[in-house]
């Protein structure tokens, strides 16, 4: 077996490697390589590539013979190149050992540093330190981490030592500890590891370095590695790299310093070089914050000529990696050492900007900088978003009092408030508050749209409360079980923690979390300059439109203010439930099914007239002039109510349609059950029972009589209505063949604003969709009463509109017959909520509360199929769909609307089926726009 | 344009033709050519083809040129056939002129009898049958038809004027008027049409036959033809050929008769010739029933020699066409006529009796056998029945009083009693019952199984009601919406008609039709000897197995006597409802959610035990014991509930696979969200509404405070198991994956009972199905389980079984991923049911009282796609998944088990896909025994 497929290498030298050469080398070594590479003043050193560990298993976990003497060969290249001797006790050669898989296990794996120093080598360092105490501490540390990770004894063991030790010299920290009482320390630790090991610490430095070694290839196997592997689904064979390097010292006198930089300041994007140092000492001082940095400028002051270097690097390592770096250094002696450069992690504000930056000076193409944003920044620069400081403090403060399901992203802080009313009523006082409900129904709409936040004990990522506050960018957590709700008493409790009406609460809708108190938040004004460049470019980049679901005009306002191109989804029934119009809208329920039924017994007779010899023409006649009076009462009703709706619905749709004017609009038909719309039938089940029993003990008044009768009629009306499983009951287009009446008044709302728009000059185009097709029948029938109110109208108001006629594609059996489908639609519209529900057999509304999590813990969903699309399962029906609905109607125009379209990974699958566009809600339009952009670069062939 | 491709005929005589020219010559021409090519003594005739009509309708309702010509010539050929002269007063020819089109629409199109009656040949006519009576009456009657047909006058005006005569003679009846005054009636009706046609009534015999012949063009496009091609969706270009055929007369003395006779009885299908016959008399006196006819034997003494050819004709008729035949004869002055001969209609009885005899004489094979009897006569011989008198008697005397939807056959009939406990009670006491219930429910499982018949106002062919009914083969009708139920008065109405408990009702499941009263009924023991015989034949010829659906050794006994190898679905949850058994359930149910998340927990817990390095770790099993503490409680009862489920479910599991020894049994594991198996949520809540009410006015008793808590408790359980579509919920394999405890009870229950039979030499075969999988991790983890579970337990038990695991594909998203789960499962059994729920996104329980009756009035859907098989839609689900299934594993086993199941079209679809079998309550396993030989035979290539 051999290193590499070329030759028979076993050890490369930095100087033999390069960034390619990952799978071979580890990241780490791969990176170290490139730099040696460039010319950069890397400590030198050498990596035993993935390799040798692979064999190191293969052989039974040993090593493979001559590893360690061409390990001894590269050591004594070190020796010459940093004139010092490994093993010296003059001037001591000392070394890191770190391990470098090829994809990052971010410290799931051991490092050992300061390795070469023995009772001899010490000396040497303390010599040329000019500082005994250091040494003798670095002495101790390299036993101690030694021994834990090499020799596996337990680190609490040297950790008492210590602690007897530190008790003897009346000392509380270690640093506190003179050089000559850790000389002690070492003693005792390495009587410790004689007892222990039945053999004295390695004295020996090749001995310590073999050693060393096997430690990092064992590390690649240890219980958490594997987890970590098993749950990234990284493959357990490749391996892990071992990389020994020289050590430099920044504590060597005011000569020699330590820092970190960034190429440009990663919390703005500013183009400045930006960092800290400090002088004499060692990098794991900067971490640990026990000195307070300088600013980087201050080693310009000190060592220009180092600075200057440094400076120059910097540059040149941005320009060679093609992005902002993150780099460590070491000033030894006056000699600049670069220990580690990559790419800098950065917050939102700093990703646009530098993204665009780079861009402006040539360094990326456009495709690269919409790339160098991800989806969530862009959400984060929509969202009032904490201060990490203040957030930080409130964790440390142990403010978090619960975790729940983020529903929508954003900073909610405000008073606690458990109903509409109030929170609409504290509003008006100024007061910001956050609504707090087990769950949220159509009822509690007007408190949702003043709340800063909104917090469920209940529901999933689609419920009610999810979606209306995504729909309005409200932050929002949901499901969140630990919180017991008690809206009688106005009170919720977190264990025996009770909070009531005007207690503060904070809500991180990104993150689920739910904390006690303020903290302080962020406002962005809209996106910044910087933002608006990248999706101009994501909008160049990409293939796929991006609409917004918008049910009224100040959200499709918005929406195309963030850059929506069209409504991808109208929804109608919102504007049924607004205060004014539901008494009629209920009116109008109470009557339908009854008026409906009567038509229905009417146009059976009339077409039993036609069929009817002359002689028995008059019997039939009779027949419809008495069924004709007996459902006259309720048809004029029913009539009457709908007449009413027909110009607020028509208002409604001349607000949207100007809104997005020039663009088109898709308004879908009423979908919801209608028994949605009436009163909650347990509340009106506990007043009837409540009253009756009532009466049992006492007369009721005229009022309670009245109410009663109220009351039981409305409760026998909610009981015929009753749906077993609502969700596949008499809704979607369903309604449409029951009720034609209530959608050819919507049909004519729509083409009356349509046609009233045109003639004063706006561009209007509506799209009418038909929801929940799933036989070509519906399609058929609605899409012809469509074209014919749409004709009907037209001439009426003497001017054409270009409209088009539609369908929601969510029933799995409506993509198996899409071809037939699309015969009669000009579009399709991917309903994923629903179609995701029936094709996993999931109700949206009950899984969160039962299943899905536990089905995410045990693994067998890696996510919840209503926030990622599901690509094999969802997706395979989709993709069927659109390939026989094209097939069919090549002009077929497909998109989707479900929550999904919004969502990056979704977006991208969707991009992979050639949809025409995604839709979703206004502030996640700019999310959709990269994510679409992304996903063409991310799938160029 | 010609009349065929070969040659210019426009008219054919009964000798030129045969029963193969059916499009051209009409099924009737067809058949009476047939008759005459046989050689027997059919009056002559001729026919005008189909392409005549068609041309007639071409020319713009104008007969071709010529055509009136050709006819001429064939009555001339009449003429010396018959020795009579058309118009010729001393021996008239009389025709009858009658439709007859391709497919036969029956009572569509018009006839006219006794054309060729003038002033003159009357007279002739009254000479010849020495009767001038009924010479008159025959042209009164003749220029009234032809009235009616032909010129279209409106018939009353005729009756009026008979009417007019009757009152001037005196007399009620038509055959009270004598010739002189049936000679007025016709010079009125004479006049009657001068007036109203301004022309008098045609006296030109050839005028008469162009005018009726046109007509009967004419009559193709009356507007009910027109109504009834629609609807048998028949094309309208088909037209009608005219039929013009020589009268007989069986009315010319004692030596003239007409009958009609069956080759052999059609009620009873015994092999001997029977029929009525009617001495000097017409047919229309036999179909009238004015005279009582005599047996057929009669004619053999009054002339035998006319009866011996008859008779010779008779069985070469049945031997010719390969069926009993039903035809209609007329012997004048001794010489025979055969008129008419087609296949007979005959009774379920007679249907299997005779395919069997036709069978075993070697007249037909048993392919053909099998094909003679319909599914729904076999279903007929397996139910009570009404006699056809009763309920023709019930019928007149108006005792229907409602109808609702069919939803198991049978006739029912007993008291009317509406509670489960009462119905056992009444049974008891030795009186037969029907239940009569708003719908049902498990509770009401133990009075449904008592029942004669079942009655319910709500739900629809697949409601629980209608699933149990059939599933017992109970007559049942559901959906009534006509009858309103009072439970707690014990009552119901129709109408304001009241029924009361012990009044007798009666029930048709096969039609759905209510009736007050008693109806007599008829009870087949078990399948006659000759259904056996041609069940065994289907078994012959059939590819596809059937299986039957049983929950107890019961039903599986009884599915194995009507040929059932092997059960497809024994469901587990109807074992848990028994009442023994439902409170250890409801204990164990009210701590299954509590204890399951702690073991949950307990697991995380000790996976983070094994991650934690060993100083942490005393910290984290503080945690374990912590935890082990905290579900103790809930952990052992539930396994203590659990340990009492375990020997019961055993010993449910013994009794199956015991009765169905040999053979393969499909044991479903429990299927329902649990809060089925808890009381009603509305019941819960109106008794706590109503004890807190009551608390207000007065102190409550211990008891009932007790109570209140009671509810109470459970009250909030039920909310917080509630779910907003439970069709959609926590129920199906997510139960083994939340409550894997659940599933592995039953698992060993299932294997216990194995290996216990086992060694008692019972060849056992247990197949363990996962229910409603979605996802491959759901197969594979319960897959697993269950294998685990079964070489524990054998192990144990020291015997090895032979046994299965698969999947129940019920869900769209596993006809998708079909492959993937075909390397876990090794059978698939389609859960039609469910998988049309989903993929129509159709609620089974809510469609029938919702839209899906409107659907198919609108002729949105044909049928109810839960009782015959969407092939489209779900089958195309189907398809797909048998397809990527089998290809990922070719063992694969794949049937059926909903409802579809025993339904024949199903059946069909079924055999098309190639599924190995199908499955259905044991009450139709005949049925699909017989339709699953009928696919086999139509589907051959």
């Amino acid at each position: 077996m051999t290193n590499c497929n070329c030759c028979d290498k076993i050890v490369y030298a930095f100087e033999e490697g390069d960034a390619s050469m990952r799978n071979l080398l580890g990241g780490k070594g791969a990176n170290l390589a490139e730099m040696t590479k460039l010319g950069f003043p890397v400590p030198p050193g050498f990596t035993i590539p993935t390799t040798m560990c692979v064999e190191y298993y293969k052989l039974g976990k040993k090593m493979r013979d001559g590893l360690m003497d061409e390990v001894k060969k590269h050591m004594e290249a070190l020796e010459k190149k940093m004139n010092k001797g490994f093993g010296c006790a003059e001037n001591p050669l000392l070394v890191s050992v770190r391990s470098g898989a090829r994809i990052s296990m971010p410290g799931m794996m051991d490092t050992i540093l300061n390795l070469g120093l023995n009772a001899e080598t010490v000396k040497g360092l303390a010599k040329l330190t000019n500082n005994e105490r250091f040494a003798y501490d670095a002495y101790r540390r390299f036993i101690h981490m030694f021994s834990d990770v090499v020799l596996e004894l337990p680190k609490r063991n040297f950790e008492n030592i210590l602690a007897e030790h530190k008790e003897k010299a009346g000392v509380k920290e270690d640093s506190k500890l003179t050089a000559e009482q850790l000389q002690e320390v070492v003693k005792d630790y390495k009587a410790y590891v004689l007892k222990e090991t039945g053999k004295d610490f390695p004295e020996d430095v090749m001995e310590q370095l073999r050693l060393a070694i096997e430690a990092v290839f064992r590390s690649w196997n240890t219980p958490r590695a594997v987890v970590y592997r098993n749950k990234e689904k990284i493959s357990h064979d490749l391996g892990t790299a071992v990389n020994v390097q020289c050590m430099v010292f920044g504590n060597m006198g005011d000569d020699s310093a330590t820092g970190v930089a960034f190429t440009r300041n990663a919390s703005t994007g500013e183009n400045v070089l930006t960092g800290d140092v400090l002088f004499n000492a060692q990098g794991e001082d900067v971490v640990a914050g026990v000195r307070t940095p300088l600013p980087l400028e201050a080693l310009k002051d000190r060592d220009p000529e180092a600075f200057e270097q440094f400076k120059d690097i910097a540059a040149k390592l941005e320009k060679h990696y093609r992005d902002v770096q993150d780099m460590e250094f070491t000033v030894e002696k006056n000699r600049l050492f670069m220990l580690q450069t990559r790419n800098a992690k950065r917050t939102a504000l700093a990703a646009v900007n530098i993204a665009v930056d780079l861009c402006n000076e040539g360094l990326i193409t456009k495709e690269e900088a919409v790339c160098r944003v991800t989806p969530a920044q862009i959400d984060m620069l929509l969202h009032p978003y904490f201060t990490p400081e203040a957030k930080a403090k409130a964790v440390n403060d142990g403010a978090m009092i619960a975790k729940g399901t983020a529903a929508s992203p954003g900073a909610g802080c405000g008073m606690v408030v458990f109903e509409a009313e109030d929170a609409v009523a504290m509003k008006k006082e100024g007061k910001e508050i956050v609504l707090v409900r087990p769950e949220t129904s159509p009822d509690d709409a007007s408190g949702m749209a003043v709340a800063e936040g909104i917090l469920t004990s209940t529901g999933g990522p689609t419920s009610h409360a999810a979606l209306v506050a995504r729909g309005w960018g409200i932050p929002c957590v949901v499901g969140c079980e630990a919180i017991k709700v008690d809206l009688s008493s106005k009170t919720f409790h977190v264990g025996s923690k009770v909070f009531k009406e005007g207690d503060y609460i904070s809500i991180d809708g990104a993150t689920g979390e739910v904390f006690e108190g303020k903290i302080s938040r962020v406002y962005p004004d809209e996106l910044i300059p910087a933002a608006k460049q990248i999706l101009e470019w994501a909008d160049e980049v990409k293939e796929i439109g991006v609409r917004a679901n918008a049910d009224n005009p100040k959200d499709a306002r918005r929406a195309r203010a963030l850059g929506a191109k069209g409504i991808g989804l109208c929804r109608t029934e919102h504007m049924f439930m607004e205060t004014d119009r539901l008494p009629i809208v209920q009116k109008m329920i109470m009557v339908a099914g009854e008026a409906e039924a009567g038509k229905r017994v009417l146009d059976r007779l009339e077409k039993q007239l036609a069929e009817t010899e002359e002689s028995k023409a008059d019997e039939v006649k009779e027949k419809i002039e008495a069924q004709k009076k007996k459902m006259e009462s309720a048809w004029n009703t029913y009539m009457e109510t709908l007449g009413k709706l027909l110009p607020v619905q028509r208002g409604d749709f001349e607000g949207i349609l100007e809104a997005m004017q020039g663009y088109w609009v898709i308004i879908r038909l009423l979908d919801p059950p209608l028994h949605e719309f009436l009163p909650d039938m347990e509340e009106t089940l506990t007043k009837v029972v409540e009253l009756k029993t009532k009466k049992q003990f006492k007369e009721l008044s005229k009022e309670e009589v009245a109410e009663l009768a109220d009351k039981e009629a409305l409760l026998e009306k909610l009981r015929s209505m009753h749906e077993a499983n609502p969700m596949l009951g008499l809704r979607v287009c369903r309604l449409g063949i029951v009720f034609p009446e209530i959608y050819k008044m919507q049909a004519r709302a729509i083409f009356e604003a349509a046609c009233t728009l045109k003639k004063k000059g706006v561009d209007v185009k509506p799209e009418v969709m038909i929801p929940g097709v799933g036989i070509v029948g519906e399609m058929k029938i609605n899409r012809e009463m469509v074209d014919e109110v749409a004709k009907k109208v037209m001439e009426e108001q003497g001017v054409t509109v270009d409209y088009k006629v539609g369908t929601m594609v969510e029933l799995p059996r409506a993509t198996v017959v899409a071809d037939k489908l699309a015969e009669y639609a000009q579009f399709f519209s991917f309903g994923t909520n629903d179609l995701t529900q029936t094709t996993f057999g999931y109700s949206r509304d009950d899984v969160a509360k039962t299943f899905v999590p536990v089905y995410i813990e045990k693994g067998l969903l890696k996510v919840d199929p209503f926030h990622q699309l599901d690509r094999e399962g969802v997706g395979g029906l989709m993709k069927n769909a659109v390939k026989i609905g094209r097939e069919a109607n090549p002009d077929l125009e497909v998109g989707i609307c479900g929550e999904h379209g919004g969502e990056p990974t979704s977006v991208e699958f969707c991009h992979l089926l050639g949809l025409n566009y995604v839709s979703c809600s206004p502030y996640r339009v700019p999310i959709a726009r990269l994510a679409a952009a992304q996903a063409k670069v991310n799938n160029k062939k």
